[in-house]
């Protein structure tokens, strides 16, 4: 086969990128390649942006441009208020839903002692400075329902406890728009455990 | 939403690729911002690479790193046999194949008269240059199987007849691992009209 040496190392530099197959990976170089140079060169400064504009924040691990990030600069934010999440996409899941206005800490991971990931990985210790420091009066664990989120989310709620910092998880049931019948049983004990008084 | 500025910015530019939509394109951007320096520069500058080393042949008008693009520079292949494409794709999809020794010549779209593409916007009087400074002695039109692919097939069949070129197509008929029952009547009719001696 012979094609142009640039288009080869573009189509096998994208289908690195996860969800993206050889086959988009060719139909995006051949897009960019018909594209003006303006619109490359836009989409070439926002990726090299990402890299050097980017850091994590002092404070929460969150994305941030400065020190701290957007959210623990914000004074309208309730400070006292702390959801622990795993990754910084989590940060952009809940805040899309525009019902949450504390602050928030990231982990960068779970607990997970196959892949060899213990306390010690994560950003635990820093959270338990963050007690010290601030006000904390609650702490909303915001874990992925899955095994591994379920054992950090029991292990951080044991070395909370003594604290005496007020625990919440957020709740587990039916996602809106799902259906009794097709759920599995594990989701419907939870959501019959979970009832909420009407 | 409080989400780091360079973040929205690339999530933005990358949902601008085709076949990339807001979700697929913040899963990239987060996945680029976890990657390390290396990995992200090389793409960036597979990307850059793609406008600046990359142009048309100067002769079939497929991508070329230099003045003549690899396959017209290929002494091994059948320079008086010209398969005439839509597209760039398109010499990548037969190059693959393995089944095509003669050369390309790119026509850059095919008639379309409601979008306002006449003859004069393809590279329709450049193949006619290429009758009179090169000895062809066959022409293969492989546009693509649809309406317009039809008519371009037609309008430049009739355009060489007189100049005494053999004119052929590809083959149309089932597609390897099709099925009868599901085929359509055109593409039925065509393989019963279209069978071959065994």
């Amino acid at each position: 086969m012979q094609i142009a040496e640039p288009l080869l190392a573009a189509i096998d530099e994208l289908s690195k990128l996860p969800s993206i197959g050889k086959k988009t990976a060719q139909r995006l170089a051949l897009h960019l390649l018909k594209s003006n140079i303006e619109d490359v060169n836009s989409l070439v400064t926002a990726i090299t942006n990402l890299k050097t504009k980017i850091h994590f924040c002092k404070r929460c691990y969150n994305l941030a441009t400065e020190d701290l990030c957007d959210i623990c600069q914000n004074a309208k934010r309730d400070q006292s208020l702390i959801c622990v999440v795993e990754e910084a996409s989590d940060v952009i899941a809940i805040e899309k839903t525009h019902e949450f206005n504390g602050v928030y800490h990231v982990l960068g991971g779970v607990l997970s002692p196959l892949s060899g990931i213990g306390p010690d990985s994560l950003k635990i210790k820093e959270l338990f400075k963050r007690f010290e420091e601030e006000e904390i009066k609650e702490i909303l664990l915001a874990l992925n329902p899955d095994t591994e989120g379920e054992t950090t989310t029991l292990y951080l709620a044991k070395l909370i406890k003594p604290l005496g910092i007020k625990i919440t998880r957020i709740a587990r049931g039916l996602p809106i728009g799902g259906d009794l019948e097709f759920a599995d049983e594990a989701t419907i004990g939870r959501a019959v455990l979970g009832r909420i008084l009407l």
